[in-house]
């Protein structure tokens, strides 16, 4: 599937995400890049992005990436979530990048990692896993 | 401290969590219970309460367990969390609950239960660290 | 079943781990629990019990739950394993607690509490899935 | 300092680890790779290779990591530690190789990679962090 494909998948799927206006900018096998454009309810007290939104931008990324690997199997789930947290994110655009540990039967295994405001040191690290639907 | 005072301090530094309107339910050594009255911008599809709402949910727990064991060293920061999804959330108040684990000098270690609308069935389990500041 | 019956399961399929000497002390609905009798092997510098050595206590507790619960399915994999450090394990028999959080038709996620020596005081918490086979 | 200088303060100060044989084969700036050559008690039932060894190549490797990172602050301790078992491992040596992530004034945290016996197809993946002493 194309970003385009994806994105117009999850929008379908997922109205309350596609409100939030995240974009789907590249997938391609073992990767995808979504990114969430800044907005000022992203930010905690300090003028840093806040934790839900970098969880939300892990979560999306993981979800384009399982999509475009699985095809439109609405039924996965998350199973796992780990985030480190590395530095403080700056106002700006949230990117997210997701890639692919593993692709089993039961089992959809990724690394995240996440930057914003175009600045390439990393605000958090992410492995997640999604279940699969028991055919 | 008690739930009121941990409650204000979290209001009067994090503006944007006060306005979620989480209430602050109960503190006591090692033991920390918030909940978010529910909303329907909580549901994703499938009407299942989202990961982000979770996320937030066992966040500020994490926060008033930390608030009310620390005092306002607001300067605490999430070094790591670890979700693992456990059964779909139905439509209701979310409950967090927090347990501590350890009161380091360094990081606090907690785990986090959260269950939905009265229900007793855990939604997802969390464990997580908050990095203290260096004096 | 009994925890003989796992312990005979765990040293038929397992005869490394059997060798190591650990011991199913209680199985029931929910809950197991083992024993890794001392041995100074177990120790690294500084006279506490050694990361290797938590480790194997936490997956054997795990390994024991999913097998009095789900039968000699001997095909469960480890798919997660999330270990928070507590405290110094001082030198003593160690002991896991393993409490399922879920019992799903592809995961079965615990957590575990390990201690030693008697002391009650947790050396680590760890939650851990384990993937079911694809039947 | 060089992956000699390493593997010397390693051995120094952790004479267990020393004995079990594993070498630092390289440190850099960010990285540092560990290999554990093969032994028979690496396995378990199935011919692989068991996540107790697993556990001790990726933990020698954050070890590594740090050492040559923050000097021989013996006193760093691990905090917390995630491993997502990705694919069988095979008989072989065993090679972890860690990457940095944040070396912060408080936490070090990074990620490891882990393959056996050659293949380039990694077993598992692992992110954890080690706590630094307070000063």
């Amino acid at each position: 599937m194309t970003a385009e494909q994806v994105q117009m998948l999850i929008r379908g799927g997922l109205p309350a995400v596609g409100k939030s206006g995240f974009e789907v900018e590249e997938v391609r096998p073992g990767y995808a890049r979504i990114r969430i454009p800044y907005h000022e309810k992203m930010l905690r007290p300090g003028n840093v992005i806040s934790g839900p939104t970098l969880f939300s931008a892990a979560d999306s990324a993981m979800y384009a990436l399982v999509l475009s690997h699985v095809g439109p199997e609405l039924m996965a789930v998350t199973a796992n979530f780990n985030m480190n947290f590395l530095n403080k994110g700056r106002p700006g655009d949230v990117t997210a990048e997701a890639r692919l540990l593993k692709l089993g039967r039961r089992l959809v295994v990724m690394e995240v990692t996440i930057t914003t405001g175009g600045d390439p040191t990393p605000v958090a690290h992410v492995t997640g896993s999604y279940a699969l639907p028991v055919k």
